[in-house]
């Protein structure tokens, strides 16, 4: 059976702010092979992820995406890490090539489920264990914000997470009013999670002024200290600090991620789907973490489609986390529906349909959807009227 | 003094074809501030690159790179590692940022080299040091198209390089025969450097087959055993063999070279200007190279723009390697002239000219200019003839 078509529809919000909200925007890509159709979603900047798939040739390592997908025989679920292998090395010199091939990777993960007739999660693990999910959000402007925040915190979740806002960036007595209140809103009996947004960069004894502070509120983990690749950093500070540290999400290859574990102490890696190379890549991830007792997390922000793909390659993992956005903007219900539903004890599992589980409805998509258009020498490389939904 | 403009020009050879020749179409950045000019390449992509710099707002890490350029003021030499640091930030969800700045902050310091009337070396050192050129070249199919290869070195090169092709795809015995042959026609007083090309992936047993081989014909370094990610590989292999390895020229940001000094064991850190964030990223992993004794080498294989920029980070460094494209294209020499003209030594050294020395004729690359159009919701955003040579 060979891909038939792969297409790729650039969904906006009306307005798009200058804000740290990542679900503003999206990269939808839709793959077809023998009457099947298989959806998968990009953390990737649309238009740059879409001049990826049709950039003319410009030498033998630096391959338009698309010229290495459509046409070619569906790899079965074994075959796709050779897949995935062939169309980084024609793609290598193409620095968006990652970000394209998450999207598409998750989209023929989705075809070969239905395929098959099997959920994608069943490909990896006889089991789907259910994950405890967290709230994410950011912190309050103030002390007093973060708490009610952390207050209206649905009870079912039985963790929560706040990040970046003023964390990191005034005194450490700032610092020290935040997490109390964060604290109190979520009460003594749910696991609190801090992300810090990469806020140290590289300097970490500013980081570590807040070692104190972090274990004192009983901090599950501390994510992103530092900027993604400073791994020296990573290390010294967890050898310092008894709050193991978290990060992954900047991580565009498996490699990557994979440094984050090796060399900078991690005791979670939180990978994101649709930026690493998809399903395929987040598994590999998954498994090393396994092997090396660091705990793998999904890192989703934006739809429902994206977070079935990140529950995915650790559906089997008997236990751990799992980040389940909030609050879902009006794009990110039309692509994958309402926020999911956590099970009575705060748990979320992948879904028992074939493929992914979450099938995007034309309908609700198209008011979102931008029209691009790219020419090259009079002629012209994509038209978003030929992608048809 | 600001920014007023930020252009790409996208040239490309009339027939590009499927291999290896990176110089067969090329993205030149120019950037204009108070009458002055200045010209940058990028290793990348050119059609994603342009993308990259008008893509619309996806979110406040992922904004279009000319935002954060045009209308800014122009930075001082002191200034251009914070001006690096905003710009990622504001793009850092974007993947295709670094290949988008490497180019511009090239072209930014040829302007600043302009504008304070001196060549770019000169800001990092008082000296401007001679390398060792080498000439860089691929196996050829056969032994004896290796051999002749070599035999045709110029004279004046007391360094070759000889790499992918055959070599690590066949049988240990073949891969004897082209060592030998390429040893025997560089002769024995010059050095022979080895570039196996990612060959080897994660696989260090196949690999290590090849050590006694490479130590047999005294081999100056050994380039690419395994993909650039593959930092315990790469360590492993360090370990086991006299031969020094070399690497570096997939590293799109300074962390990511760090990465092979301080995990991958490399003894020689490559660095391509255009690819890995410009000459304020190389110029800091040359810094840090020399502080760990680690030979920093560039890596250029298109016009002699690129040359002058890669050289210029380490200048200041006494002694060490430079690789010199062998073979212009008509298109490289439309942008940057007649191949570099070595020293009597067989030495290469950054020009003496203000800012690079380097500057594209409109008149000679204006017949490789590629027209592209890309219109987003019925309005363009880029139009190659808005960006007049």
């Amino acid at each position: 059976m060979k891909i038939e078509a792969l297409d790729a529809f650039y969904l906006r919000m009306p307005e798009v702010k200058d804000i740290g909200d990542g679900s503003q925007d999206v990269l939808v890509m839709r793959v077809q092979a023998g009457g099947f159709v298989g959806w998968g979603e990009c953390e990737a900047s649309p238009l740059t992820t879409i001049a990826a798939l049709i950039a003319p040739l410009s030498h033998s390592a630096c391959h338009p995406i698309r010229s290495s997908i459509v046409g070619q025989e569906l790899p079965g679920p074994d075959e796709m890490e050779a897949f995935h292998r062939r169309v980084r090395e024609r793609s290598s010199d193409l620095l968006q090539t990652d970000h394209a091939l998450s999207g598409i990777d998750i989209a023929l993960w989705d075809l070969i489920g239905k395929v098959h007739g099997a959920p994608v999660w069943s490909f990896f693990g006889a089991k789907n264990h259910a994950k405890t999910a967290y709230a994410s959000q950011l912190f309050g402007d103030t002390p007093s914000a973060t708490y009610e925040d952390a207050r209206s915190v649905p009870p079912e979740f039985r963790a929560a997470k706040f990040g970046w806002g003023p964390f990191g960036r005034a005194e450490l007595a700032d610092d020290r009013e935040q997490l109390a209140a964060a604290r109190e809103g979520v009460g003594p009996n749910r696991t609190l999670l801090i992300d810090t947004g990469c806020v140290f960069g590289h300097d970490v004894s500013r980081a570590a002024e807040r070692i104190a502070l972090l274990e004192e509120f009983h901090v599950g983990w501390w994510e992103e200290p530092f900027a993604a690749g400073a791994l020296a950093e990573y290390s010294q500070l967890s050898k310092q600090t008894k709050t193991k540290l978290a990060g992954g999400e900047g991580a565009h290859t498996a490699d990557q991620a994979r440094h984050l574990i090796d060399y900078g102490g991690v005791g979670f890696i939180q990978v994101d789907a649709g930026r690493i190379g998809g399903i395929t890549a987040a598994r590999q991830v998954a498994n090393y973490a396994r092997q090396k007792n660091v705990q793998f997390v999904n890192h989703t922000f934006t739809s429902n489609l994206a977070l079935s793909a990140s529950l995915q390659p650790y559906a089997d993992h008997p236990s751990g986390y799992a980040e389940v956005p909030l609050a879902a903007s009006d794009l990110a219900i039309a692509i994958g529906g309402m926020p999911w539903v956590l099970d009575p004890d705060g748990g979320v599992s992948a879904p028992g349909n074939l493929g992914l589980g979450v099938t995007p409805e034309p309908l609700a998509i198209s008011p979102y959807l931008q029209e691009v258009e790219i020419r090259w020498n009079g002629k012209t490389l994509w038209n978003s009227l030929d992608n048809k939904l």
